[in-house]
């Protein structure tokens, strides 16, 4: 029988702070990096899976997903890919580990890392796609999987089970739908804070171009600076193209009304990470003060239970999940049925190292299985560093292709792990 | 000019699982352990510094403190000590790390880690223990080592402000008093829930016979075992003696309401943790359905951010801040404020490695420069590892003993270094 014999991690990192790829309001000089992890088997298909970090810190991310390798080393392959659930109750449940949560920060990104890696392995040996894969389970497998533990205040495992139910007859159509459709793209590529009014033109009006009706820009630097780039924008773009804005968690809840009603004339659709991603109840007060503009977060918010708080609290109008930063499919899948119960709009982020590659399945999972409404969906783009995997993303007319490939897409290609290997990959050793 | 010249640190571990010290519903079988952090100079005083875990992991955390050595090796030590809230400014808004959490788990456990010994180093300069060095600041220079970002919806720095000036005029006169009589301590020693009853039972008596007016149980393993061991220790302690219980964060709201009901009619003077530490309108839930009882929660809080929210949704009853959960003192300083505020006694969690050594400074400040008063205020006090300490913690009579030796506390003994140190050291050696 097919054990996993080792669990290897990679720290990767890309250059990007040197272009300026990525900046923002909180995080000026990024450099993308991905704690990079493969469940090696003895026999078939081995499993990949990452945690995005964005440079310093990407060691500890490492090594704290390493610290998760007795739990999989030694494993049954079939028995392993049989319960996802099972493995996801293990790993939350190692009570010494959790003392450094618990379910959240570096410790949960490396759960939600080897989480992933192993439905990687699962749907690779099945041979299909991991939307696929998971949108074949019955709705009480996909229940199974999900720990309602701190949830049940808000969705038992019998409503959980009863929208799944509700879903499954049309399940074949929509699949079908979305492979031959594909599944909404909205662009942040414009929007980059370190970017200059004329690049920021360009690629608005290129975004336009290529079938976007949405493109988001970074806030939060600067007041005015943001008022002539958002007046700019949408100049460009015209009145029927949604423009989003993020300001990546600057501000508490008086800035965020007083900065968003300056940028009110200009039409933006949402306003992303207005404050701390922890603060449900600032933002609660910020989407109370700027409706109808929408408010968005989840890329930072650690896990379910912050979530389900800001969805008891109406406190968002839209859920980005990532799917790196939780624990995993399983976690995610809670947080796909939460978001569906509370009637909010699931628009995961993307972008980082992999995320684009990895969230598309997500995002069509819950389409054909969960939600089954495309209304106010759409998935992040960011159109770089895709080449380094081995089965990227691809957007076309603004519309991300359904993954054909087997597994998660989290696979690196072997020239880049040689390549961007932190510290002595020759990209950094020729940098320094 | 005295500079760091090195961040060393060390991975110790104590084989406490070997005895069930410190088991409890959600931690069976903990191994206590500290990321112990020794800022090196090279003239004068070193400082000391830990992050507290269960064992495994602290490899991890260990990483993690690791990271931040290039802020502070090489500083100036006399401009660092001069001005606390620059360096801990400077490690918040390190971009890069910041994404690990934000500000919560391994990476913030580590930041605080670094600015307790940061602290400790300044108060071993000044040749003061570390409650009369933050107790020696102007209220100007206390506002100053606070970070308000998401804080001023519930506390303005004029707020801060006014809440320390007011307390000024008082602060020799406590000093005084608490130097002679200490501050008030109760037990968690009898409770643990690996404990047979004969054991609680003699603990508890023993307990009382030392003076102690509270004690706490650990439950939510088993409703039957909780009633069973509610009951006895009442009637060993009587009516007088007030008696916690701590649920770990085993529940969901609705199993915390039915299972303290069962054991409301033993008087229970709070339950403390009965869910995620994350999910403040679960706390909320439950204490409007419990109260008299109280709720009390904060060990695992992982910021001020969830402090504030569980003050302003009127949630917990008492604030249990951790001295190294959070960012280290400063934030420390700022849960205080933002207690104070809201009217709601902070009595600190306490026990693990150094916990108990650490957080009695931090009350004492509390006591001396911001609430003014020990009404309804205790400290946690667990009688295990404080051998290893060159300061350790002394309780007399039911009061933690003011300290008088210069510094915060936390530094561990040469001997303990070398038996402990995880994985090499003769303890563990000699086990496997």
């Amino acid at each position: 029988m097919a054990r996993v014999v080792a669990l290897d991690v990679h720290d990767i990192r890309f250059p990007t702070s040197r272009e300026l790829d990525g900046s923002d309001a909180m995080n000026p000089d990024p450099d993308y990096s991905a704690a990079y992890v493969v469940l090696r088997t003895d026999e078939g298909p081995d499993g990949y899976g990452l945690a995005f970090t964005i440079g310093r810190g990407n060691d500890v991310q490492a090594a704290a997903i390493r610290s998760l390798a007795h739990h999989l080393v030694g494993r049954a392959v079939p028995e392993t890919a049989a319960d996802l659930g099972a493995l996801y109750f293990e790993l939350v449940g190692d009570s010494q580990l959790r003392w450094l949560g618990p379910e959240k920060g570096v410790a949960h990104m490396a759960l939600g890392a080897v989480v992933n890696a192993a439905w990687d392995l699962a749907a690779r040996r099945a041979g299909v796609p991991l939307w696929r894969f998971l949108s074949a389970l019955t709705p009480e497998e996909v229940v199974g999987l999900v720990d309602f533990r701190y949830l049940s205040d808000a969705l038992t495992p019998a409503e959980a089970l009863e929208i799944l139910r509700a879903a499954e007859p049309g399940r074949a159509g929509r699949a079908a739908f979305v492979q031959d459709a594909g599944y909404p793209a909205y662009t942040t590529s414009p929007g980059w804070l370190g970017y200059s009014d004329d690049k920021l033109a360009a690629l608005s009006r290129q975004a336009v171009a290529d079938g976007f009706d949405m493109i988001k820009l970074k806030v939060g630097g600067d007041l005015d600076d943001d008022v002539r780039r958002m007046k700019l924008a949408r100049e460009v773009v015209g009145p029927r193209v949604r423009i989003a804005v993020d300001a990546n968690q600057r501000w508490d809840v008086g800035t965020a009304v007083r900065w968003m009603r300056e940028l009110a004339p200009f039409d933006p659709y949402w306003i992303e990470e207005p404050t701390s991603p922890d603060d449900v109840l600032a933002h609660r007060a910020i989407a109370a003060a700027l409706g109808p503009i929408k408010v968005a977060t989840g890329e930072h918010v650690p896990n379910r239970v912050i979530f389900k708080q800001l969805l008891q609290a109406r406190a968002v109008d839209v859920v980005q999940l990532d799917a790196c930063r939780v624990g995993g499919v399983n976690e995610n899948v809670a947080i796909l049925l939460l978001a569906h119960k509370f009637g909010v709009p699931v628009c995961p982020h993307a972008g980082g190292v992999g995320l684009c590659e990895l969230v598309r399945h997500l995002s069509l999972f819950d389409y054909v299985a969960v939600s089954g409404s495309l209304e106010d969906r759409v998935v992040e783009w960011v159109d770089h560093l895709h080449e380094h995997f081995t089965d990227p993303a691809v957007v076309r007319r603004g519309r991300y292709l359904a993954p054909t490939e087997p597994g998660f897409s989290a696979r690196l290609k072997d020239d880049t792990l040689a390549a961007y290997r932190y510290p002595d990959g020759p990209v950094w050793t020729a940098a320094s």
